[in-house]
Formats: C-alpha cells, sequence, structure tokens
C-alpha cells in the first residue's frame, strides 16, 4: 500500500526555515529517502513523508515542533524504524522527524547507578556501555541490535529479559521532552522514588511519539549479574509446554528469560541463519528457551536442575543445555531472529497478544482453532513468561492486516479470544497505525474519551503523530 | 444524628439522595465522626466535612460521584488516615468519602500470582493473606498496620522493601476506576506487559485520589523469598553512615532493606515503645538497618558479612544481628514507629525528600545547616538506599508549615537544596494539601499546565479532590 506526498504543507518558505533550523545537508526529500523513511517493519506498508529532518539538538527539536504547530503540519518521529505496529509511519505525510542525530550517551553516572542519554542510541550499544561499567540496562528487545533507546520508551518495549526484570517503563526515571508546542520539560526528577504530581514520566512512556519527543532519558541501571545459565527444552505437545511455563512460577523460580518457539518458526529461522545448533526433529512441536541468571553459579545449577526436572512431569524431552558463550549466543540468534526469518517467508502479518501467564495454554489453542475456522497458517512464539506471545499469520494474498476487510474480521475474533482470557492486544509492540481499530474490544469509550482529552492536552493542534493508538473525533 | 453544614452545600434533598444511595446508617454527620474524618496524620491540621459517605460497592461510589458532579459538591475521597500530605483532608468541606467498607479481597489468583482486592483492605492484611499462599506483595509503608491499599495507591506509597521491591507503581496492573462523572473504567488488563494506549493504570497510581475513585486494584504477585537476615550498624558520624548506603550498591549487593535513623528518632522511639533492644550510646550519630533476604541461606550469610566488612571501612561500629524472628520484630518496630514517636514529642512537620542515592551526605548536611541559620531541630530517618529522607521539623511556636509564613519560607530553602541536588519534594508521600505551594520549585508551569489540562479531562467540574497537588487557575 503507497500513499504518496501530496499533501503539499511544505512550501517553500517552511522548507527553507527547516533548512534554516538544521542545516540543509540535513533536511531530504529525494524518493530513495521518502521510499527509505516511509516504511518501518510492520507489515508491507509504505507512506512516504514530504520531507525528512535530522534535528540534532532539544533546540532544533523544539524549533521545528514551533514552526510545525504554527502552520498545522504533521510531524511524524521516528526512531530506527524497527516498530511493528507503524507508530513511525508518516500515514499522514508531513515532516518525518529522525533522531537518528540525537545519539550521545550523555553520562553514566556510576555513583548512583544511572545513564542519561539521548534518544537515538542504538540499544545494545547502550546496553554494552553500561556493562563495560559493571551495570545493567535488562530491557532488549529482539531488535536490539539496532533498534533505539528512544523507540524503545514510546513503544514501552519489553524483550526475553522482561519476565524477571521487567519492561522499559521499570527502568525510566526521568524525561526531557519537546511538546508539540515547542515548550521543553522535564517529566520528573532523576531519583528511585517519586509522589510529585502526576507521573508524566510513566505517561509518555508507551504514548508512541504522540504527546511529545523525548530528546532525552534518565535510566535506572542495576549491578550486572556475574552469571547466566541457558537451556533449550523439546516439547512434543504445544499446551504441554505452555502449561510448563506457568507451573515454573508456581514452584517459586523466576527465570531471566522463559521464551517459547513453535517449531515452525524455528526451523524457518534455523534454515535462514544456516545453523545446526538445536536438533529439529519432526516429533517436536515447541521448545522452551530457559535462562536463570545471579551471582552464585552453584545456586543457579541447583535451579536449572530442579527446573528440569519440572519439565519432565510436562512432557519435556531431552535437554539441551548451551555449554558456553558461543552455544548460548546460537541459541538467543535463533530466537531473536525468529520474526525476520517468518515474515522472510510470507508471515507478514504479526500480532502482540498477552494474556494473564496461566491462559497461554487457551490462547494458543484458540488460535490455532481461528486458523482452521479462518483458513490461515500461524507461528507461535514470544515472552510466554509474560504471556506475551507472537502470532505471525500468513494468509495467501493478505499481506497486510491494516486495510484488509478479510483480514480485520480474522484479528477482531482473535483479540475477543485474548480479551475473553482476561488479555489485551499489545504487549510490547504499542497500537500504533494497524491496532487502532482493535481498542474498542479491550477499553469502553469512556478510556478512548480520557486518552483523546490527553493528547489534546499535549498537543491542541493534533499535529504529532495524529492518528496513532486511536482516531480523534 | 446532628446534621452540620459549614459550607451548607449537603441540602435536605441530597443528604435524602446520599441515603437512598448508600443506607441511613453509612451516612454520618455527627460532630465525633466529624472531627475524626476531618483529620489524618498530616501536621496538626483539621478541616470538617459536612457529611461522612460510606457506600460498599462500585456503584455506590458511582451513583454518589454522579449526584456530586450534577450539584457541584466537593468530594475528598479518604482510606484510613494515615496519610502525611493531607490528601484526604476535606478541605472545601462537602462529601467525605471513606473507602472503608470496600474491604474484600475478592481473589487471589495462584495460577498467575495476581491477586484483585478492593481499596479499603488493610496491607498488612493483604499481605498476610497472600503469604500464606506462598506469595508476596512487597510494598510495605511504615503505617502497613493501619493504612489501606487503596491510600498506598493513591499515594504511590513505598517503605523499607522499596530498594530491592519497587514501590506500589511496580506492582498495579490494573485499576477499576469510577470517574468524578460517576462513569466506571478498568485502566488496563491483567497482563505482566502492556502497550496498550496511554497508561491509565500508572497516571492513577500516586494521583492522590483527585482523578478517580479506585474501586479495584489487581496487584502483581511475585513468590516469597524463605529467608533474610537483619543487622543494625552504628556510625558515630551521620555522614560516613550515608556514604556507606551508596558503597554497598556499587560494591553491587541489592539489600531488601536499608534504612538510616538518626540518634535522636532512635532514642526517642526507644523509650516510647520501652524496647532496650538496641544499645544506645551517646557517642552514636546513626544507625543503618540492613536487610538481605533470599532463598540460599549460606548465600546471605556470605552477602551479610561482606556487607560488614564494606561498612568497616566507613568506619561502622559493632554490628548487631538480630538472632531470631523477635529481635527482627523489635528492630523494625523501633524504625516503624519512628514517624509516631517523634511526632509525639513536638516534631509535627515532616518532609518526604528524596535525592539521587549518592547525595544522602550532601542532603544530610545541608538541612542541618538550615537547621542551624532558621533555629529549628530536624532528626531524620528513612529509606536510605532509595535517596528517600524523612526529614522531621520540630520548631518551637510552630506546629503547622501549612499556613506558615516562616516556615513556608525554610521548608522553600530545604526543597530549594534538594532540587539542587538532583531531587525532588516527596518520593512517598505525595503532594496533597501541604506541598503543592511547592511545586514550582521542581515543575515548569508548562508542567503544571499539563497537570491541569490532565485534570479537567477526568473531571470537568473539578470536583473530585480539588485542590490537591495544585490549585486550579
Amino acid at each position: 500500500m503507497e500513499a504518496t506526498a501530496t499533501s503539499g504543507l511544505i512550501t517553500t518558505e517552511i522548507f527553507e526555515a527547516l533548512q534554516q533550523i538544521v542545516g540543509a545537508q540535513y533536511i531530504l526529500a529525494d524518493q530513495e529517502n521518502l521510499q527509505h523513511y516511509g516504511h518501518d517493519e510492520t507489515e508491507k506498508l509504505l507512506y512516504l513523508p514530504e520531507v525528512i529532518v535530522k534535528p540534532a539538538t532539544t533546540e532544533e527539536v523544539a524549533a521545528i515542533m514551533r514552526l510545525c504547530n504554527l502552520h498545522l503540519i504533521p510531524v511524524t518521529p521516528r526512531g530506527a524504524g524497527t516498530g511493528l505496529s507503524g507508530g513511525a509511519l508518516p500515514h499522514l505525510g508531513g515532516v518525518l522527524l529522525s533522531t537518528e542525530r540525537l545519539n550521545k550517551i550523555i553520562q553514566i553516572d556510576e555513583r548512583n547507578l544511572q545513564v542519561t542519554t539521548e534518544p537515538g542510541v542504538i540499544t545494545e550499544v547502550l546496553q554494552d556501555a553500561v556493562k563495560a561499567k559493571g551495570l545493567f540496562y535488562p530491557p532488549d528487545p529482539s531488535s536490539k541490535g539496532s533498534c533505539f533507546i528512544g523507540g524503545n520508551i514510546a513503544e514501552n518495549s519489553g524483550g526475553p529479559k522482561a519476565v524477571k526484570y521487567g519492561v522499559v517503563k521499570d527502568y525510566v526515571l526521568n524525561l526531557e521532552v519537546v511538546l508539540p508546542t515547542g515548550d521543553i520539560i522535564w517529566t520528573g526528577a532523576n531519583v528511585l522514588k517519586n509522589s510529585t504530581g502526576y507521573n508524566l514520566t510513566q505517561l509518555m512512556v508507551g504514548s508512541e511519539g504522540t504527546l511529545g519527543i523525548v530528546t532525552k532519558i534518565v535510566l535506572k541501571l542495576i549491578p550486572l549479574p556475574k552469571y547466566d545459565l541457558l537451556m533449550l527444552v523439546p516439547f512434543v505437545d504445544l499446551e504441554k509446554a505452555s502449561e510448563a511455563v506457568s507451573a515454573i512460577f508456581r514452584a517459586g523460580f523466576t527465570p531471566s528469560a522463559l521464551e517459547l518457539i513453535e517449531i515452525d518458526a524455528l526451523q524457518i529461522v534455523a534454515k535462514m541463519v544456516d545453523s545446526h545448533a538445536v536438533p529439529v526433529t519432526p516429533d517436536i512441536a515447541a521448545h522452551l528457551i530457559i535462562e536463570v541468571d545471579g551471582n552464585n553459579m552453584d545456586v543457579l545449577m541447583s535451579e536449572m536442575e530442579q527446573i528440569a526436572e519440572l519439565m519432565a512431569t510436562y512432557e519435556g524431552g531431552e535437554v539441551f543445555f548451551a555449554d558456553d558463550a558461543q552455544q548460548k549466543a546460537e541459541l538467543w540468534k535463533l530466537r531473536r531472529r525468529a520474526a525476520e526469518a517468518v515474515k522472510s517467508v510470507g508471515y507478514t502479518i504479526e500480532e502482540d497478544t498477552v494474556v494473564p501467564r496461566a491462559e497461554l495454554p487457551a490462547l494458543i489453542r484458540g488460535v490455532k482453532a481461528l486458523g482452521k475456522q479462518y483458513n490461515f497458517h500461524a507461528v507461535c512464539y514470544g515472552h510466554a513468561g509474560d504471556g506475551n506471545l507472537h502470532v505471525r499469520i500468513h494468509k495467501e494474498g493478505i499481506p497486510n492486516s491494516y486495510g484488509n476487510e478479510e483480514m480485520t474480521h480474522i484479528l477482531r475474533a482473535m483479540f475477543d479470544l485474548v480479551y475473553s482470557l482476561g488479555g489485551t492486544i499489545s504487549g510490547e509492540h504499542g497500537i500504533g497505525l494497524i491496532q487502532k481499530k482493535y481498542m474498542d474490544i479491550v477499553f469502553k469509550e469512556a478510556n478512548l474519551d480520557i486518552m483523546r482529552g490527553i493528547k489534546k492536552v499535549f498537543d491542541p493542534n493534533n499535529i504529532l503523530n495524529a492518528g496513532k493508538i486511536f482516531d480523534s473525533k
């Protein structure tokens, strides 16, 4: 799907004013760049902006917002463009504001276990920088090698470590934000506890670039655990695998990762990355990837043994322990590249379902039943320990759910199921453009009216990432 | 029953309508009750409501709000009245809405490690109920034996365990809320990860009863750690004690509690509860209370020994280990009752300062200097591991800061100091009535305008706990 930038809002005067702000080389409007910045990782969608602007400072961002607010020009903020819900798609044309030049780690505060960073830093770069000081920033989306920390804030990202360490929102202490009007605020303070007025920090986290543009981020860090152990457990029965997930927590364990991957996904990704690390036998339905971490190796070994024994009672097969750093890396690569791999073979539609952990078997059963009913293929993988299951869908001739009536009907059935299990429609990808039409399943109109009201408080002219999360009234 | 009408808004018709909603025995207006519900634990302040209403269901709360919204009657929600910032003070008269009859624990979900509760349950009762199932709800304000979980949500309470386990906001998954208009919403879903629209759950937490009345609460639980160890370390130098706090984290330890208590406070509370558990010698300036918890006793013993050794390098004195449950309880009683004790001897004004952890020595030094400059006594205690220091102030002839010009001047100087250290004015008590005049120190007018705008979205007629956190414009 392609919408071209014919809104014609960027007059010569405005183009020149933008050039004045960021410098001529940091405003782009050539076809190649318009194409590049016109898509993210969401389905097969493409919307061209009119111009791409790359500010390097908070003040430049503020000047852009003041200009666009005055002239009512739509602005779409964008990090690395790895999003899966279309949050960074410039579907209204106008200005695409890229944060890629806001890419400095400003300070690692070892005294207070905090880091202050700009939003355009790659998540893994940030993690490695604090790791070098013996510190740990846990949230690790699958795309950590390419996504930006700013985008992680926008979507309240998770990743495998969330099951023990929480998601992005649990680490954000304070944010510098340029409001749609161009005003600059800090949302909180660089402290571990804060009961000082409404929590604007948490309101910004997960607001998908609709309330303001985050220009500085203060994150809490924790001491880096010394050791981790990783194992892979095969199951012949998918439901048994998902039942085993819940049993681990009920037995008192808190793994640092607890992932589920269906055999179809594992086969596809193993082929793509040419890996033979995992013996993939045809009788296996799914694997659990289980990691524990901590500072005492004996304790971890004992935990791992106990968990392995517990898995056997759920018909878990022969356990594969990752022996060294290389084997661990290989195993994680298989999990992390699953989305990319299955997308490349036609599973272009990804849903980010989340349910209470113990409802995972019912969710998987329901998804498979819907697949039979509506004639689509679904492969499941994800953060089973959090009840957060990614469902990748392939239905012949339908590459996008967005704008497709038949797939919309199917997905409404899926989200009805999710809601009936006590869950909701996004665990970590956000609503963005493509999920907004399902918000009525999980929220009353009163909720959506409150969200619209909040949007208006921040953005009276509805210029910043408008039409994401919900439609304005 | 004696009905008084200070602001005269509760006409006979409205009184009868309220009776219709909750039943005649659950609406009170006699002097004794008006006095009781006219104060909380904040300084020596008293404001009488016109009537006290005690609904028992969400629907009754909604009916009360619809009535009051129609007739523009101020409503002040109240939990157990243990607040320290005046959030529950009915300073505008009108209706005092007590949640004490919303006191059921609805469900402990052992499959998903969650509890659903009404707001009028005493925090410790809730903790004990989940503990009986081997589960753990960590946030434990000093008042846990009397405060309500609903009030904890309103203020985003903390307590000693916050240093390892986080504060209330880190455990709230979903809230049923009656809006000021009488509409009923759920803010989220009962899931561990959620990126579905603006985080209304986190917006409610810490909003001090100004945005809605929480009627049901879904909390995340974790497995209960099997063991804990507790020790008390004396210091002859207050600043050394606070420096030692930061050193513990930098050495890679995360204690489950790390409290500081100045010797004056310890002496006063030991006398009040007639305890001789701790040898209080005159050369000691302060103690650190250090707790570790986990599932492996050998690991904990080793941690405790290493921490004790580290304390010696900061001139820590002879360590007192709590040998058994009784000694632990005795030690915690001394800490938990410190506020009550020092208040009873004239330290009626309590400030809830919070700074980045490593700035604690500078904060204590600054507070003491201000005491000399402005001629007041201050005793300090609190959650040092979080940089959250309670400062109790005694100045002859000034029982309240609220409404006192001289004390307001002093406190502005103190909060200027806090802000200059990167901190803010409340870590866990909230802003309520008495701190709102200091909000300009830590926030721009743009922040406060956003908060006012959000308030208006939820409460267009400004009837619910109006005049708390900020004044309307």
